[in-house]
């Protein structure tokens, strides 16, 4: 067993994309532990808190008129003139990786423990060591087209600070909010609402509104939203819409002590992670979490394919949590939209948006995890689902829409 | 304060519907208790552990050639030729009351404590002093037309016993499923799927399968399915659909300890209670819980519209949930299906069924809540919805679906 670091830099990072076609930041082998640490894409919606002063943050953020650090954001066009920058934010959030991991082939399952999880700390000399996240309630949000307060539409950053003093009950409180106002990127694009990752916000065009959400504790969660395997289908896959080998997931439960098991892919599995959350409810309702920068702690076993079956592994054509207490599934409009929706499925997928198939993909992925690693009749899973499995709504805002199913590991305890 | 008692019978029951229209069983007054016995409508499932040797439960089962108890069973038509039945089981559910409410009006809000919540043990000798329900995987389950094994599409019936030994740690384990066959009631109609209630199963005509689910306890959570308030908009509102007064939402969180407001909408409130659960999970997803006949002690408190200003109940037209922990408010795909379907709204409801309009109103109930009750502005609200708040299915079984958005009451704790 070896460790590993892999800090956040522009040369481990790429941004607002699943690739198995980039140059892995790390390879490892079976067994490995790699501490990983991770940014949250929207760290510009408060540069002082959460970016200056911090070498790696800074290094990756870094966008000038002459050079931008990280060009690419999405899975859109790289080449002739953009409506919003290069790669065109299909794709949003900064990940860390890929993680190769030797030997991994198409048909392995991939699991990856999360070990432990921590906040990274404000370097700016005002505010060094205490921790910030921001929550924006932007146009892929549930409620963007059903406001009631003017002015409508709006998009709203509420910055958080996260309190993790008490390792047992982390809290967020707020800070401040404002509404967005339209912000001009080194490239003189003017970005009207939040359309493209990491643009710098301009704190003296905004107005800050204190004293907000007063007396309001957030219990946190902190857990990492995106998280996943590159897929097949494509070289370049927005980091928006969850799929088969799961991605924006969004669950809070994808925290500390939680494993997942996802199919690999492609050849080396290509693992990366971002879009760290210090709190979320199921829903994601307004589009984002309490996006807050944080380091993780993960160890990857590759469970080879000829080895899976009789395992709770077999036949796992999905991404699948398990934490001390529960199993959950994933189900999503489409179980893998990519294959689903053709050559236009990145963009297309938006417009099939709804939890109806994504509570039948999570009932039939249910149904046959129970069948198959409990070894229950349909009849016999069907009846425990009804009475003993709860399904939520994990997120409506990431295009390819979320329920999931869970069952608790006790309910087998005899 | 008075104590009251309402024991199953057919005089204190009704049967598949909510009415304003039928006479009280019990007239109270605010703060009032009532300890109500209630039946659940799957009790001839088996009716050795459930009916037998029961003398209410006989009373409102008794059914012969001769002599039928309860005649109407649901909100449909009560002359002519029938297919199902009187009542032709548009609504399904045994319901004790209603309880009339004393000075009650619409624009009142009335307040259900459940302040215990206990099994109703078999009567048969050899059954005494156990209890029983039934888990039935039926035509209107999500998984109906969805199945993978043979024959499809067909129903299953479960019987679990329930064991409240430990008051704290309550479950349930099953005894024997069987595949639905086809029965005739005492008035020659045969009932080849469930769709008329209370038709007692023939067991010399189903194949009891023994030795399922092995090894599986379900935890259990007493609670009622069905609860709330008479309409206004007819006589007779199908049991089936939840609405803006309550009724069938099916939450297993509404059990002990809950307390659950409604608007009253009609002279009296009307208040009826059945559809008793001993475990559901969130989804109810095969048409029903564990069924299982319970008695319930409940305190009644009616809050007067003009005493509504400045109080959690401001405005309120529509269910809430208030227990120790949290607050909850449901949605549906219709808030008020009766007044958004007209005059068909009974039938046609359910060829509307939908999750993505019952998590917009489930949004927008949570919202309200968090700007009228905790004088939140809307950014504040929705940015706490999305950090904070936790969204799930409630049923997808009941043709109006159902999505509750939950708030733990810690988050505003300071």
């Amino acid at each position: 067993m070896k460790q590993h670091q892999l800090r956040v830099s522009p040369q481990t990072m790429h941004w607002g994309y699943f690739s198995k076609a980039v140059a892995p930041a790390l390879t490892i082998q079976s067994g490995d532990r790699v501490t990983i640490e991770t940014l949250t894409h929207h760290a510009n919606d408060d540069h002082e808190r959460m970016v200056a002063g911090d070498p790696g943050a800074e290094s990756v953020f870094a966008w000038t008129n002459e050079y931008k650090a990280m060009p690419r954001r999405g899975a859109g066009p790289v080449t002739g003139s953009f409506r919003f920058g290069e790669g065109e934010g299909l794709g949003v959030h900064l990940l860390t990786g890929p993680v190769a991991v030797e030997g991994a082939e198409p048909g392995d399952v991939l699991e990856v423990r999360i070990l432990d999880v921590s906040p990274r700390p404000s370097c700016h000399r005002s505010h060094k060591g205490r921790c910030f996240g921001s929550n924006a309630a932007a146009n892929w949000g549930f409620q963007y087209r059903d406001l009631i307060e003017e002015p409508k539409p709006r998009e709203v950053v509420t910055i958080f600070e996260l309190d993790t003093t008490n390792k047992e009950a982390p809290f967020a409180r707020a800070v401040y909010n404002y509404v967005w106002t339209p912000q001009t990127d080194p490239d003189g694009v003017v970005h009207a609402t939040i359309d493209y990752p990491g643009v710098k916000v301009d704190h003296t065009r905004i107005k800050k509104r204190e004293n907000i959400l007063r007396n309001v504790t957030v219990p946190a969660r902190l857990h990492f939203g995106t998280m996943g395997l590159a897929p097949s289908e494509s070289d370049y896959v927005s980091s928006i819409p969850p799929s088969y080998t799961g991605g924006n997931i969004d669950d809070w439960r994808i925290g500390q002590g939680a494993k997942m098991y996802y199919p690999v892919a492609v050849a080396g599995a290509f693992f990366s992670v971002g879009d760290p959350h210090a709190a979320q409810g199921d829903s994601e309702l307004c589009g984002t979490a309490i996006e807050c920068s944080l380091t993780g702690e993960f160890a990857f076993v590759l469970h080879k394919k000829d080895e899976l079956a009789g395992t709770l592994l077999e036949g796992l054509d999905h991404p699948l949590l398990e934490t001390a207490e529960q199993w959950s599934v994933y189900g999503f409009t489409y179980p893998n939209y990519l294959a689903a929706l053709g050559p236009d499925a990145q963009t297309a997928v938006a417009q099939h948006s709804s939890l109806d198939p994504a509570m039948r993909d999570a009932f039939r992925k249910l149904r046959r995890f129970l069948m198959i690693v409990h070894k229950l009749s349909e009849d016999e899973a069907i009846a425990l689902m009804s009475v003993a499995a709860d399904f939520g709504v994990t997120q409506v805002v990431d295009a390819n829409w979320g329920v999931h199913g869970s069952i608790r590991k006790s309910v087998f305890a005899g």
